[in-house]
């Protein structure tokens, strides 16, 4: 393993120390429990959105605190969920009147620990749950997983928070912005996870795993590798079939790159992608194309399609200023 | 070798293509010959900015096209120089009376196709030759490569040009700050160029390469790898003795990631640098942590200091509005 760190336990610390250096700013790092808050004091009352799960997954969710979006971001040992007790002192420092809202990947070990937070929490609060990988059958034993639809699910209810909308209605807003996302991904390698030291999985040379996870799960099948139009074709067809877009519904278009792939060809699956909804008559009126829920390095990428009403799009235009996302301000 | 391309001819092209549809609110695309230029019209007489150079460095010359930093950007294929004919046409859409300024970084091929298209230019010319890369000494038979330092001096002459500034203000500038930047890259893996199919060099599972060039050229030497602090005070005692900063003195620090290595080593190695530098005096006042000067999928990372005075500390600031750097606007 080739890595550029010092050790495993060091790892967390001096990256995540860096980057509240990096963008002093914008946030502020605690150490002892776990989080990055935003630096500037928020409205009286606003709701706190607060997110996390494992590092390794960067800029997602640090990388999403500031003006617009998230208070806090609660960030775990690598692919590791992080601890209710990192949550709850998150919750106690950007708590401001309006309760807070945790959003939440669906995975077995986040899931948990931001239930066990919330039980212990005084304050109103609310869980929205991100579950845009169509990869599997919504009827999966765990449910789907969350992936890079989370951006775009902080981003919203950042957006609507910060303009005043209560508790109930952020909650609200979140759930519809997940269910009009829906994401697919595809990995030509492996991620090296620094305390295992070696790839999660083998891959042939001219192998592809379609449907892959970000912490390089499984996904729905293991193909020889395709042309970009045919590898965009497949993963179009399933966020299709799931998603359902009619003609004249306007959509924006994420290309996520997991980490190690060129954003020349990120643009490519981008123009590809678009062809591919444009023929059937989508309005992609909104793009995000670069690395925001990366999976440390691995090389592939996924796509997003979400179907944002007026409102949304409205709330999606809306200045933001974080380390990852910045515009209007 | 595994891409997600349809095949090397159609690569750029579709690359392009992509781009600017996902940026359509800033840059055009002009597909004969290839070049990007911002999509609104600059004030009368601002000298009109363009650089350009091989592609795969991405976001890298195209990602920096838009108001206060390029007004065009001539992408040749991947790792090769673009043509006269591609910076002409590109300097008539563009020149708005106030002459037109190259941004070349030093490499033979550019230096020499920048050459001929100044000499066909009939209005007031200028050319910046960006030579920040220090792993080579400042006599080296073809001088020192331009690297990631460039986008500091594309970002304060985009400021000066923005604010007014003359050709010969803006070449003098822009001058200024090439001498004050200094560039130091280690690579922990190749690149595969799509055109050859397999990496540029080989590296063993326990070697890295101190001062690699942006196209994996190859560096310093050749060593076995250590830890992160190693590895950074071993590049920043390079350009400690090229750039002799002194106590006191304020900079930007910029950690640039080639393509390949998660967000979170990149954050680790600003934390490692700035501790380097504040423990001289120096006073790390800007950073910029990211993938902006990319040789594909190459593993690893450059860092640049830049000892900015007051006046470009100031232009560094100035609102920026590009696909890849953004902010006060």
């Amino acid at each position: 393993m080739k890595k550029l760190i010092n050790s495993v336990d060091t790892l967390l610390d001096e990256s995540l120390s860096g980057f509240a250096k990096a963008h002093a700013d914008i946030v502020q790092f605690n150490a002892q429990p776990h989080f990055v808050k935003r630096l500037k004091p928020t409205a009286p009352n606003k709701v706190a959105l607060i997110s996390g799960g494992g590092s390794g997954h960067e800029p997602l969710h640090t990388g999403f605190v500031g003006f617009g979006m998230l208070d806090a971001a609660c960030p775990g040992q690598v692919f590791t969920s992080p601890t209710p007790d990192q949550m709850l002192a998150a919750s106690q420092a950007v708590e401001n009147g309006g309760g807070v809202l945790f959003i939440v990947k669906n995975y077995a070990g986040d899931v948990m620990n931001f239930e066990i937070a919330a039980e212990m929490l005084d304050c109103p609060h609310e869980t929205v749950l991100v579950c845009d990988d169509v990869s599997f059958p919504k009827t999966h034993s765990t449910g789907r997983r969350g992936v890079a639809g989370t951006l775009i699910v902080e981003k919203i209810i950042g957006a609507a928070a910060e303009a005043g909308a209560d508790l109930t209605a952020c909650k609200a807003l979140g759930d519809r912005v997940n269910l009009v996302t829906a994401s697919m991904g595809v990995a030509l390698s492996s991620c090296t996870v620094p305390a295992l030291g070696q790839p999660t999985f083998d891959i042939g040379d001219n192998e592809i795993e379609m449907g892959v996870g970000i912490h390089g799960e499984r996904g729905r099948e293991r193909i020889a590798i395709k042309s970009a139009t045919e590898i965009v074709d497949y993963l179009a067809e399933i966020i299709d079939a799931d998603l359902k877009p009619q003609q004249g519904q306007s959509a924006l278009l994420h290309i996520n790159g997991f980490g190690a792939t060129p954003l020349m060809e990120l643009h490519l699956i981008y123009e590809l992608a678009s062809r591919h909804w444009e023929k059937r008559g989508i309005n992609i009126c909104r793009s995000l194309v670069g690395n925001y829920t990366t999976s440390l390095d691995m090389a592939g990428c996924s796509i997003t399609l979400s179907l944002l009403d007026e409102e949304m799009l409205r709330l999606w235009d809306a200045p933001v200023h974080t380390a990852a996302l910045r515009w209007g301000c």
